[in-house]
């Protein structure tokens, strides 16, 4: 069983629910492309023959308000396709058992136009019947790999990321060679998972931040001071690794051209209508990060450093603001509109 | 918005998860029932048409053990009618927003061969698309009213409970009708949603305690201990009634005729396989009731009263005991298969 870490739960200062605005952007620069790709390829008259059922799955949903912000969007856009009272939607909310599902359910919007269900489990094994899903949908989840690429922590091994956090920053290719191969691997089993899953004609979107977390490089300096402090030993910064890695449109067209049932319909970089530079902005950003890191850090250094670790690295905002007013140009998402043939 | 309680979450030592025995022996006493109902009533080759996928709910499912047990007896039987590989099942676990879901998905059985899924919301109203269950079971859950018959509780009202907990042990026929009549509407909307959601020839099964809750009597003498001791107001007694009704054949027939979409397959009282009758059955059936009451309980009377009552009612094991051996035989459920029209 693939491990995985979900975003911090409940609605608390640090909780993914009141700290998802990064999130949140990616989504909302992806909305109008979101549309067009739906106005041009959906084809419901097709794929639903007589039903007038719509079921529609966000993969790696988390606790909300984005998903639910999404959903409604993709169910508003369909309808105002077809001019269409009649269907009805249901929406699959899908996330690691460990989500926090009741939070989720508690914060549904009253007034949302679908059935809500919610679906434990690994999108990157199957979760639903075959062909019962008409559009799917993820959005900040995919670059999670199943697992950190076990060679990083190997001092035998070529790729052995020794005190660095993450390929971004390292000089060393068998890093990122190691992050690519177990990105490759997942994605095999999520799209042989969808193909079996999504009606033929059916439709998926996915978004991924392309560049949104190089601001790990600034965690990995925290940790390069509490080592050089004498607080934890190297050997603890050396056994961690981040297991997210960012495709590029290349590695995406590579792994859905190799699984053969999905055409691409559109695949771009896309930047964010905000640009966040100031340091506001960037406490702001470290907060996100906090929210979406915070149980994988804890679980490898523990309750205090981690504290240690996030504080540091918060006070570092004017630096990391001075950072992005260069670098800002760079952060932008992937967009990735299928087709199941 | 109707009020709920959902059964105690976790899985610490008064949970439901860990006390849900009697809920657990009616399910066993129905298992037979259940798999004649489906080999005698259900036609998957009509209702499926070219489709492979099952689609169950079990609403007012709680947390589990009982829940998955169920669902695995229906998919097992189904596909032993069938002898059949192909079939797809996705089983929609269905309670109250704020039921504990995130135990239920924690607790999901490994080896399940069914896709699991869960639904939030009251099945008073609709959960589902229309035409889109093929089975519907709930078990140990219509019984409970969506809320509390004002009149009980109205001191100008003829059907006012005064010093009673709840119908049974009244001698004030109105209480009883007060009762029925939230029935009565209750399950008019239940079966006006089952009817749009459940597919034509789909079948629902219902399970309800018909004397299981008399037990109630015994909180309801404790509670009239703690006004004579002064611990309570009268008031606060007065102004609480447990919102359970164990329907009759006759209620549920009437209910089911009057929505006219489901024709009645069987409809009759089962005895349990055992019967709870020494001191120590006694103790494990009060703490059974504790894990599904404790939250009405402690939402009227708070947290400290609530213990004194269910500790002083555990205490009256041996006087419940003898109770039960004379009143067991009565002790049965109520089994109920419809199919839709």
């Amino acid at each position: 069983m693939p491990t995985s870490f979900p975003m911090n739960s409940g609605d608390a200062v640090y909780s993914y629910s009141k700290n998802s605005q990064i999130q949140r952007e990616v989504l909302d620069g992806a909305k109008e492309m979101m549309k067009e790709a739906i106005i041009e390829n959906l084809d419901i008259k097709n794929m639903l023959s007589s039903s007038n059922k719509f079921y529609i799955t966000d993969l790696g949903c988390s606790i909300g308000p984005n998903t639910f912000n999404s959903m409604q969007h993709i169910v508003q856009v369909v309808k105002d396709k077809y001019h269409d009272n009649i269907l009805e939607f249901q929406v699959f909310f899908n996330d690691h058992v460990n989500n926090d599902f009741n939070t989720l359910f508690r914060s549904l919007p009253v007034d949302r136009s679908y059935y809500a269900s919610g679906v434990p489990g690994s999108f990157h094994g199957r979760l639903f019947p075959s062909r019962s899903i008409h559009f799917a949908h993820s959005s900040c989840a995919i670059h999670w790999l199943s697992k950190c690429p076990k060679e990083l922590l190997d001092d035998k091994s070529l790729a052995w990321n020794k005190g660095l956090i993450h390929y971004v920053g390292a000089s060393n290719v068998e890093v990122v060679n190691a992050y690519v191969a177990q990105f490759e691997k997942d994605m095999e089993m999520f799209f042989n998972a969808r193909a079996e899953e999504i009606v033929p004609g059916g439709m998926m979107v996915l978004l991924s931040p392309f560049s949104g977390y190089r601001y790990l490089k600034f965690f990995g300096s925290t940790l390069k001071d509490l080592v050089n402090e004498g607080m934890i030993d190297e050997s603890l910064v050396d056994s961690f690794n981040v297991p997210v890695y960012f495709p590029s449109i290349e590695d995406m067209t590579k792994v859905v051209e190799k699984n053969d049932f999905f055409s691409i319909e559109k695949i771009e970089l896309t930047y964010p209508k905000s640009k966040l530079v100031d340091e506001a902005d960037a406490k702001t950003l470290i907060i996100n990060l906090t929210a979406v890191l915070q149980k994988l850090f804890i679980n490898h250094f523990g309750n205090k450093i981690t504290e240690e670790i996030f504080t540091r690295t918060i006070l570092k905002s004017e630096e990391i603001s001075t950072w992005m007013k260069i670098n800002c140009e760079k952060a932008c998402q992937l967009f990735v509109a299928l087709k199941r043939k």
